[in-house]
Parts: structure tokens; sequence; C-alpha cells
């Protein structure tokens, strides 16, 4: 074959939905010397790393968490398939995209789900889920998306974690869009599983889905009675991650665990709160501006997270063309309507180190350009 | 909590199983600009990535081949859940670590198996493993370990291809030592499913399982009637690297995909089959080295893998304190016997960049230097 040419990527300002751009520290971390994942100088580093992992959950020392070689979605089904049993019920919120796809993967363990639909851009109130978890007393899992990346809506996870507390039923969130960037206490508001990614609020390369296990998880883990890919089985993980000696499982991937170590010490150094302070004022002052310009956000106002803003592509609008202009005029990835049934929207992230006034300039700026010279097809602009 | 000090590993001369030194274009390629990984750009990138994959497997354009977030054993379990469904008959050769995973894996998925055995260090006779398909005339799936990582032995994989042409039977391969290092022709073998990993032969870090799929192993995915566990779907995955436009599946490692791009081109401009033969010369001369000191190799001299050379610990020395030493004082790391059932040897590894006299010379040195010292227990030294 021909040899291809080195890689020259372009410089890109990455404001989608994620990957964000890697905070340098992180990057540097990601050139120091590697060790061998067998190395007793590494598992010390994975033991901070859990630490650290988490604190970023707000989790205590009776919770397991591990920073897993996976995809947000493998984070997703790790939980699914060691939760879940053929023939148990699951409850999903779905109000987006990642909603349906946790019904989806559900139903591929065996499972029988209750799918619990608002619209897009709304969340699932808790009491239709309360309702749902009343017409099914067997339901063993309920499961809800915190920070709904397809549409920017956040569920109120605290007050449906208070409600459900006192219920046989483990509770299951989709954090890829919070952690690191919205307030989230693992612990406090009694979540049995969450899962997040590190490419988005965290700042690091997409590689890796730092994930949360309660303890009353794990002992319905330890008590399920069928297998579970041996790639996911949280049994496996937890003695390959946490015990000492080592069990051999696989080889973890070096670089992203420095990478993910750098990032959290950064979150921590910053401070949670803080981090997630400096989110909120730069996903506000976005979505002022874009409501300035008379334009539409997708998510109800009350429950709009910060690092996610869908706005509406106003009517005559091209969409999918002020992305691309964006992209190759100005160097800057926003993202649009995720699956096939997505309305037509611009999806906008700040996030990591750009959750900042000064990147919500540098992409409204840009914005601007564009839809100063975009022609409108029909009457509205 | 405490902020744990930034990362500060020490430097390692990375000659055990794996991971082995990033080979240093591989790092530069882990910091350039990092695109998203729906950028368009992307996308030309990926396809230039899977032809290049499909250039180490000597691939045809038939195959499907995907570069996989995934460990070694992700990629094994990747072609077991898809080529295997409950009741399917599974023959397994089993002579080490490796071949037992597969069983073991093979099993999660509901298949019967029938592990065919030999002792450690040895391979299993291709007559061996047709006999057991004779005598299971609806085994669907034969897998061997090309490079059996736990022992340093090779399967003779050219032979059992020709010898299962013509049988109604898919033939799957561990190649995770091998790949890029090793003799490996996936066409010209009949390999049906081939995995390997990024941090061996490759010299790219850990993080990624490149897969080889024939168009008769797809065949028989397409017409499964049980479900796959999404994030391992070969069809779903197929439509989110190769297909286009693009079908969302999951945020892909980003960097990772740049360091097995330049790595893989590396190889490409080293030329294949040069690559082979350094790997062989270097480990070539290791062995020989080893064997002139008076100590033995575990695996059939016929059959020694070149990158990876398991020594028989010589009765009387500690083995394991001799690890720790050239870690401490050497900054060198080799590898110890893999599982409960494992005999007393140290695994060495000359892959990627260290396949090379100057490498071998460094870690016979430093051998020299702490056997030289170290208290024999018993009277054999």
């Amino acid at each position: 074959m021909s040899i291809p040419a080195p890689l020259d990527p372009s410089e890109r300002l990455l404001c989608g939905p994620g990957p964000t751009n890697v905070t340098p520290a992180v990057l540097e971390a990601m050139q120091l010397p590697m060790l061998g994942h067998l190395d007793p100088d590494f598992h010390d580093l994975i033991l901070d790393l859990v630490a650290l992992a988490r604190h970023a959950y707000r989790a205590s020392e009776a919770a397991l968490v591990l920073p897993l070689q996976a995809t947000g979605t493998s984070g997703m089904e790790t939980g699914l398939v060691n939760l879940l049993e053929p023939g148990d019920v699951a409850i999903v919120g779905v109000s987006g995209f990642f909603g349906k796809r946790i019904a989806e993967i559900a139903r591929l363990t065996g499972a029988e789900v209750v799918e619990v639909e608002a619209q897009l851009g709304e969340h699932v109130p808790n009491e239709r889920l309360l309702e749902a978890l009343d017409a099914n007393p067997r339901a063993r899992l309920l499961a809800v998306v915190h920070a709904e990346t397809s549409t920017g809506a956040r569920h109120p996870l605290a007050e449906l974690g208070a409600a459900v507390r006192d219920r046989d039923v483990l509770l299951m969130a989709d954090c890829v869009t919070s952690l690191g960037g919205v307030e989230l206490e693992f612990d406090g508001w009694d979540v049995d599983f969450a899962y997040s990614c590190t490419q988005k609020c965290l700042g690091a390369p997409p590689g890796m889905s730092p994930v949360a296990v309660s303890e009353r998880a794990m002992e319905r883990v330890r008590s399920r009675t069928t297998p579970v890919p041996f790639s996911f089985d949280l049994l496996r993980l937890e003695d390959y991650w946490i015990k000492r000696p080592i069990v051999y499982h696989h080889t973890c991937p070096i670089l992203h665990i420095y990478a993910l170590h750098a990032a959290l010490r950064g979150a921590l150094v910053e401070g949670l709160e803080e981090r997630w302070a400096r989110h909120a004022e730069a996903g506000a002052y976005l979505q002022n501006a874009i409501r300035a310009r008379g334009m539409e956000l997708l998510a109800e106002p009350d429950y709009q997270l910060a690092p996610l803003t869908a706005v509406c592509v106003p009517e005559g609008v091209d969409g999918k063309t002020v992305q691309t202009r964006l992209l190759r005029e100005h160097g800057i990835e926003i993202g649009g309507g995720l699956g096939p049934g997505a309305p037509p929207i611009w999806r906008i992230g700040l996030m990591g180190d750009n959750a900042s006034i000064v990147t919500a300039d540098r992409v409204l700026a840009a914005l601007d350009a564009v839809l100063a010279d975009e022609p409108v097809l029909s009457g509205v602009g």
C-alpha cells in the first residue's frame, strides 16, 4: 500500500458536546515515562487515582470507584449488565438519546424495561418515575440521565435519590456530562451506580469511564446467578484495580491513567465547588447571550445544564451549513442534533478549560459572523 | 482529601511481556491538536488507520478491520460474543494462560467448550485439534493462541489454517504478541477472527485492540439470533468505524487513534517483513545468550517466539527478588509467571523499538550483575 502522510490535524476549539480541548497539564502528564501496569509504583498511582475519582464523585469509602478503560456507553453497559439479570424489571426515564440508549442496552440484558418518557429538552418528572415504581413493585433498577448530553437538560437527581431512598430499588445515573462540571453527590443523593467519561468536564482525552458503585449495588452483583461479560465483570475489575496483590485482568491504558490522574488532580486543586461554579457562570453567560440574540434553547430553563447548551436553529437557517462554516472558517467545533429523531439544534459545550467567558465570546463572535452572511431560507431569521 | 503530588514516574526500560516503551514518534503524535470524533477530517484519518491496520494483518479488502477501543482481552471477548451463541460448540487449544482465558470467556457466552490441552511451553499439535473437530462435527469455532504471551510459544497457524480451510468452522487466533513482530498472514492463512493489542510489537501505548474479521465470519454474525453486548457488537461497530455518514456509537479514544496511526505508519515505513526480521534477530540473540549462560527456556525450541522469551528461573534462585532488583537497581522491567499455575519463569520481551541487540545486551548485563551477587538458596546456580 502507499504510505499515508504523517498526521497533521488542524487546531480546533472544541465546543461541541465533547470531547473538549485537553487541559495542557493533562497532555504533559501523558509524556511522562511509562511504567508497566504491574509495576509496584504503578499500583500506588492507581490507588491515588481511585481516591481522586472518589472525591470527584463525592463517594464514600464504602463505594467502589473504578476508572474503567471504557467509553461512556461501555460504562453504562457495565452498570446494566452487572445490576440486571434476565427477567428483572428496569424503569428508565427517557427524554433524549441517552435515556433511550439505557433502555435499549437494558433490554439486551434480557430485562423487562419500562420507559417513562418526556419531551426532548424536558426532564422526566420524579412523580412519574415514582408512579412507575408503584406500578412495578418488582423493579430492581431505576435509571435516569443526570445530564442529558443530547438536549442539555438536567434531571433533579438529588430529589429522586431522597424519594427512593427507602425503596428496594437501585438508582443508576448517567453522569457523562456532569462529573466535574455540575453539582453531583454520589453518596449524599443515594445513587447506586454512576458512570461518566473523561473528555467532557474533566478535560482529559476520551478513553476512560470513571464509575462509582454503592455497597448495596455490589451486594446485588455478588448475589447474581447469571454470568456477566468478562470485560465488564465488576467483581473481577475490583480484584484488578483495588485488591493487592493484584489479580491480572487486562493491561490498563497507562497513559490515559496518567491523563485522568492529572485531570482529577487539577479539579481538586481548583476545588470541585469552584469548578462547578465556573461551569455554571460560563454556561449562563452563553445562554443569556443566545437568548439576547432572539434564539431559543431546547431545554426547560429551570433544568438547563451549564456545560451543554442546545440551541434551536432559527427557522430558515441551515444548521448543518452553519456548523460546517464554524469549523472550516473559524476552527470551532459545535455539535448538531444526535440521532435520527433529533430536532434541528446546535449543541454548544463549554466544558473543562473551555468553561470560560472568553471561550463563550469566541463561539458567539464566530456564530454572529457566520449568521450575518448566511442566507435565510424562509421568512424568520 | 489531601492533594496527591503530581505524577513523577521513574524511567523504565520495559522488557516484560508488554507494555513496551512507546516509540518516540508515537508519543509525539499524541501531542497533535485533538480533533473531535465527528470532525470530517477525523473520518478520513480513521479510514487511513483502518487501511494501515489491514496492511499490518495482511488482510484483504473483503475483511472487516477495526481498531477497537479495547484491551486485548476485550478484543478476544468481542470475537467470542459475536461468533458464538448459546449451545454452540467451540474447540480451544490450551497450553497457557491465554488459551485458558479463551475457553473461560467462550463458556460465559453459553457455548460448550472442548479444551485440547498441551503442556505449558508446548504448542497444541494441529493433528489433535483436527481430531477434536472430527469428534465434534457441530463445532462452529476453533480458537488458538498464535503467540502465547504466558509461555513464549508460537502456534503453527499457517498449517492449521490450511488444514481447516474446507471445513465449516471459523478459525480464531490470539495475535496479541505477534501482530507487527511475527509473521502473520490473516488472509493467506485463512484466519476468520484475529485480535491484538497496541502495546507490544507495535510500540504504542496500551488502549486499543486492532481486530480483523473475515467475510464468512461476518456472515455468521449477521445470521445470529441472540443479542451481543452493545459495546462489542461488530455490526454496530462496523457502522461506526467504516460506514459514511457515520452512525454514532461511542466517542473513540482520539489520542490513542493518533498513536496507533503513527505506530502502524512507522511499521509500514520500516517494512513489515523487515520488522519481523528485526524481532527475530533480537529474540534469537537473547535466547542464545540465555542458553549460553546455562539457563533453560520454557518454550519448545522449534516454536519459540522471538518477541517473548520465557526463561526458567535457575533452581535455588528467587525469581521474584531478581525481578525486583532489576527494576529497582537497573530500571528494567521483566515479567514473572502469569497466573497461579505458572512455573517459576522470567518473561523477557523485546518488542517494538526494544527489539534490538542493544536492548538485549542491556537486559543481559543487568541480569548478569544481579545474578552475580544473588544468593543461591540451594545447590544449583
